[in-house]
Order: structure tokens, then sequence, then C-alpha cells
């Protein structure tokens, strides 16, 4: 069975968290059988290897880790392939994997620039 | 006339930069006289209030800042805010908005969670 970790950076809000859970809730609209949680790098709590474990708990057999960032920075190519190989040190009968950022999809991409045409700002000062 | 400002944190590697530059390119598509820049808050070019600048010069008189963050940290509540003021005082004839992030927009959601569902990864030791 097949996990999703939505993979994120993490702050010290909590609200930053809001839009993973509203991603998690989608996924499972769509496919309510789909082991999907979120992890994040630092500040937040899961953590990845929470997330991770998490999705196993629930039966995950193959994982595929979607990061929830616009590019790939450093975090994505130095912190994440280290953290994910930890995490088949931990569950060796689990086939991980990473994806591309979302930001490098062309839907998501695009959904970016018909809101970007279309928002209603508020104008500074009177917000 | 309308113009966007596609906010966003930047990083040390330029191909962070990308998505940006693809979102910019589907705006123009859709609407080739819409003035619409980047403009970072750190680590790369061209700075906020380059693209402010900019926008101006191409003959906005009115700015909507859409920060292409997933939700609003300390950058978008404390930063944002005083670099929006700041540019109003240099072009106090234009009007300047900051729109919600992108990653508080249910359609830019919708996507990514289909993206997740679909993606293929690549096996982690197999990149």
């Amino acid at each position: 069975m097949k996990g999703i970790l939505l993979f994120g950076h993490g702050a010290r809000n909590p609200d930053w968290a809001a839009p993973f859970h509203r991603i998690r809730a989608a996924i499972k609209d769509a496919d309510p059988s789909c082991p999907v949680e979120p992890g994040f790098l630092e500040l937040m709590r899961p953590t990845f290897d929470e997330g991770i474990d998490c999705l196993v708990e629930q039966g995950a057999t193959e994982i595929v880790i979607v990061p929830i960032f616009m590019a790939a920075g450093s975090h994505l190519k130095k912190d994440l392939p280290l953290m994910a190989a930890g995490a088949m040190d931990r569950h060796a009968d689990v086939r991980i994997g990473i994806a591309p950022p979302v930001g490098e999809a062309e839907p998501v991409l695009s959904a970016m620039a018909n809101y970007a045409m279309a928002v209603s700002p508020e104008l500074v000062g009177e917000v």
C-alpha cells in the first residue's frame, strides 16, 4: 500500500501547518484509504521521522515523499536524501521514494498564476 | 494599470527561481500587457524593491504583491508589510496591496493534492 509524506519546512507559528492539513484532507477525500501525513524538517511536529513512522504503522509498504516546497534548494538536495536514507534504515522492508517538489509541477504553477491574476489584495495600511 | 509582484523568499542556487519565471511566463501568456515581475526577500535578485520599481517603470499604477509562500510565517507577517510600506513611500501615487499567500488558495492546494497522488517518485538510492 502506497503512503504519502507531505514534507514541509516548518515554522514557529502553528497556523503555518494549515495548508498541509488541507492538502491531506483533499487526498483523504479522494482516497480515504490512502495513508497520508505531514512531516516537517524543523520547528514543527510531526517531524519527518514521526510522519514516516506513522505511515508505516498504517500499513504503508511504499512511501512517496512529496516536498511541499517551491523548488529544490539545499533542504531538498542535502537534508532530505539523508533523512530518507535514515528512514530506509529504520524500515528496510518499505520502498521509499522522493518526488520532485510541488513547485516544479505544471498544474501547480498554473494554479498559482491564475490565483495571482485573480486575487483581490488588501491595500497596505487597510489590512 | 495593475501590476503583479511575485514575492519569493530567495535561495543561493539560481535554479531556485525557475518556478517564479514559469509563473511569470504563464501570466504573460494569458495577458501579455500585464506587468509582472519576481521580487525576492533575500539571496536573489531582483530584490523586492527592484521588482516593485520595475513594475512602476512599466506603468503599473496599482500593484498586487502575491506571496509565493505556503503560508503566512514571520516573513509575511513582519518583513513584508514593512517592505510594502517602504515601497509606498517611494511611489506615493501607486496603490499597493498584499494578497494572501498562494498556499492559502484552494485551487493551488487542490493542484498540490492531485500532484501528490499522481507523482512517480525516484526511489532513494536510485536517483
